[in-house]
């Protein structure tokens, strides 16, 4: 790695955080190339540290979910698409916490679904991390049990700001990515965004520690994070939807209600994309598709709902340069970077 | 395995498919304990075999996913639950095809979702069988690509007679199993279905080779299939939604709409139970699901559409006999029968 | 009236109530032009008469809306529909009730969108029913309050044996009608339904005294009824969805999961039976629709929702035999009948 | 009237439209008890004329539905309640237009429910409209059909800026209100939206001639509009969702996805309406309410689908002074100030 890709640490002070995506001034100016090493508080605010902490005395909304950023990136101009690509994403805590918030979540009635019942109890649970067996320890409440579950970092939120001059609170996935909760924002990946307006506006945040899909009770084991990036400019293409690739797949997310919704925004989007780039009819693109893709859920909680749409890069034709070979190249930059990441 | 569980082969005649759950007179009677070797033909009464045959022209709704069986198992009340152990699924033939089917599938407009657009074109793509690499080939029609995936056979359809006196037709999937088109139905796997008539009366096919997630255009790779099958009663157990076990993980299948329902009914279905066999609080399950849990959609295609909720059993508390043991009975007691299956 | 349109009363016993559309010998054969005049039970059947009957404890699921019927109609045959006129729908009783139910209903949690949270609690009111007056009052169970709401008694279900072979529950609304809550299906309407098998097997129930737009607790004020109605063929029309036909509008109800997947239906069926009559093009009769169509709700709560598309025919162009003038045909045939319904 | 009610007339520039509710400056200042009569232009901007423009040819997406605002209510502050009076609202033109949009509409493939479909022809139809007559002239483009329908006359749009800092594209209805679509938003209506920020900044457009329920095609009667109106503020009482009241009935507007998440809203909104202003038990409302309520369909096309629950306030215990008789106060003032809107 050259001189030039210097990391520069960016941990945001309490007043610094943004609670929409689009409607806040950026807190910093990047190039593409530049690698960012930045610090996102979670879900909470930290302020939700024991058991005894509950989500709707510890909060107000909506200020959950705070995003580190926006980051203006110089020359991206609307019509064009954002590259991100995820260095490292690592807890910057020995602890994650996750809760039961009063009608939020995908199994009770909630703002959006309302019913006349009572809500659910609110509770916390306290995740003890263990990073060096990449393991988190769930203790229940109400019994002895306790087992340990894989360490799978990730950021739930990572998105840029919205077109037709919105400004979406910080909780909303919608086309301009925003808060997703997908387990494929991790490391390794790359993430593109179609750029709104002019710098972009990128922010990220929502680190979770672990989670199963679909963040069913509407939170993940939450935590603070150290992510590692790197960002790039495609200019002059523009994703309708967030897409993104690793090494082994490339992907669309879809979000919206009711859940076929995001499915077909997901799929239609991936098929449309791979008929574009392989060549392939589209319907022999739908077919394939339908034999090869895998269509994880990312979240049935949130004031959209999100799936991801996938599909192995080795099931397609080869030679395609996907998004004119950012994550490859980005991906190959970035190696000398990995593993710098300082810890709280 | 005793001189008891010899094996019984059945492959209906072509008026002996069934095509309701409920409404059909038993094929044959058997007993828990015993072994089939059973055969189903295609979604498509095996008409559709080059890509010159299209659907509507080759089927005449509802004759579509003829089904094996009713078969009717001494013993079985309602109440109880049937368990079915699929010992091997494999292809009977060395082709499978798939089409697409005019306003079916999940990226048209279809009966259930009407709109006022035009139906996409009608295709037939035929698969070659690979079964000693385990594979099949893929071929564009409209360019020159072709492509190997992976052969992972599975039902389509298992299911028994419904409740409340209905009869519903092949292609529906709800709470006594049905067209759920969930690959977790392949060998290996134990299905737990709540019985609501003497004799369960339950039957299989729908036959599919490989398929994505969510059966996007609505139809995999069709084939028919032999089945090794072993069943077994749980007296005084009734499940509501149909149970899924291996070796590494249970699992409830929810089929309804929207989407998000077919969520709902799987993951509540699942803490449910996990609640009940472990002793774990409702909500400390509810925790430990949201952190631990898969969510493979099986279809958005079908009259309703299915979620598999799946835990694995390696993050739930030790020493429970998941539906009194069976899986774990019905795969000893069957490994001496594996392998046997003929072709066609 | 001629002589030969005797009405022949039908009052079933206990043993005689269908629970099923499809599955059920017939209890009597009728020929075109004939006039019934029907007795239906309650959907409680009568076992819920004071408020301190709760419904949980007096039915037994699935006992619920018992179908008085069905009627084999000589020469139905599949590919025809079946026109049922109502000519009066009076209540048999001075007394109608209505309740909430464990898990039923449009705002609370239910079978098929489950949470886990607590059900609401089960109550009971009793409306006395002034026919005089045609009014029925509603009484507070937890106040004073007392007031009366306008008699308008309806069939909440009217339905033929379904497609494919299919037995559905008399709770179930779809393509053969059934359990559609819609207070169109009223005195002066002719219901119209596609026949799927010989004799087209027909029946009604679950009468309602007064209801809201979309049952909203899952509940209407149920009651007993005396239907007098008269029956005719329209042979080699087939009707996919409901029509009705009042002498002031046409209508399609669609019912299905979500809302607007039954909004869907209702529209595009009602567009092309519009556009098909009276020769507008599609895309004119949709611009038609747009800016004069109403859109009822009928049900949120049922296996499927309700919508009822409906035109006023005066905005359509004229000289059209909807349904090949059944509906007035009938309506002017009837006339002599009318007012002749004895009561309890 | 006395003479502080003056009536301010306000017709924006060009530039002085709103294209979101949430992040525009105000256009003016206005205190409660101020009359305003405000020229709105229609959905296209004015722009489509004939049957030979189109839409997509005419109009760059997000600019549609121009709003006229925003205003900023001097004194009201988050948790108030802003009230506006829709004294009178007239056709500012003689014509109207309606079309199709590519992708746009409740029986078309769109955005958010997108398939692998074409899209419906693109067309345009122009009203002619006759203010005397109170009626409005639909002639189809492929025949030479054309009939009177009412003029009925209300706005698309009315909404505050959002809360959590959100700022909402012109064409989504929330929470804030917005494009509801709803023909409740007429004259001799109130409109109840809770206050988010200073000056609540309230906006109105998309005025609509007339309009089937659902607005089936996505696009109503269009027409630019004169509205007379006034406003009050009611202080500390906050509307969670838009509530809407007449000389007949209490509202609440609910707007999510899918459809039955709108129905849900709305009428839980108006059960703990009803509930915490009579005293009657929350069950005893239900039961009410779900005999006597109309649940009206506003869209199903926009980005949030609209259902409007009303109750007669005749069924309703008496002496409730709803929403602290704003209503009938302000009808009471507005009296004198009816009728003197001028035309274009």
């Amino acid at each position: 790695m050259s001189a030039r890709t210097a990391v520069t640490r960016f941990v945001p002070t309490a007043e610094q955080y943004a609670w929409t995506f689009g409607g806040y001034e950026p807190v910093m100016q990047v190039r593409p190339g530049d690698v960012l090493d930045l610090f996102t508080e979670d879900a909470f605010g930290g302020r939700i540290r024991s058991s005894q902490d509950i989500a709707s005395k510890s909060i107000v909304y909506p200020f959950i979910n705070p995003q580190t950023g926006p980051f203006y990136v110089e020359g991206a101009a609307p019509g064009d698409t954002l590259a991100i690509h995820l260095i490292d994403v690592q807890p910057a805590r020995d602890w994650g916490v996750s809760t039961t918030v009063p009608l939020f979540g995908s199994l009770t009635s909630t703002k959006f679904t309302p019913t006349l019942q009572e809500p659910l109890p609110e509770k916390t649970w306290i995740y003890a991390v263990d990073s060096g067996a990449r393991e988190v320890t769930y203790r229940a409440l109400d019994s002895e049990y306790s087992v340990r579950l894989p360490l799978e970092p990730f950021l739930g939120t990572i998105g840029v700001a919205p077109a037709a001059s919105e400004a979406r609170n910080v909780l909303v996935p919608e086309a301009f990515g925003g808060n997703m909760d997908t387990p494929e924002a991790r490391a390794g990946a790359t993430i593109y965004l179609g750029v709104n307006v002019e710098g972009a506006l990128f922010s990220i945040g929502d680190g979770h520690y672990t989670m199963g899909e679909g963040e069913v009770c509407g939170v993940a084991v939450e935590g603070s994070m150290n992510t590692l990036l790197t960002v790039d400019l495609i200019k002059g293409v523009f994703c309708d939807w967030p897409r993104l690739e690793n090494d082994q797949e490339i992907m669309v997310a879809g979000s919206y209600r009711p859940l076929e919704d995001a499915f077909r925004i997901a799929h239609t989007q991936l098929i449309r994309w791979i008929s574009a780039e392989t060549g392939l009819s589209m319907m022999d693109t739908y077919q394939l598709v339908t034999q090869a893709s895998r269509s994880p859920i990312a979240n049935v909680c949130d004031a959209n709902y999100t799936i991801v749409a996938k599909m192995p890069k080795r099931h397609l034709p080869p030679g395609v340069d996907w998004m004119r070979g950012t994550h490859e190249r980005l991906r190959e930059s970035s190696k000398a970077v990995k593993g710098v990441v300082p810890s709280e």
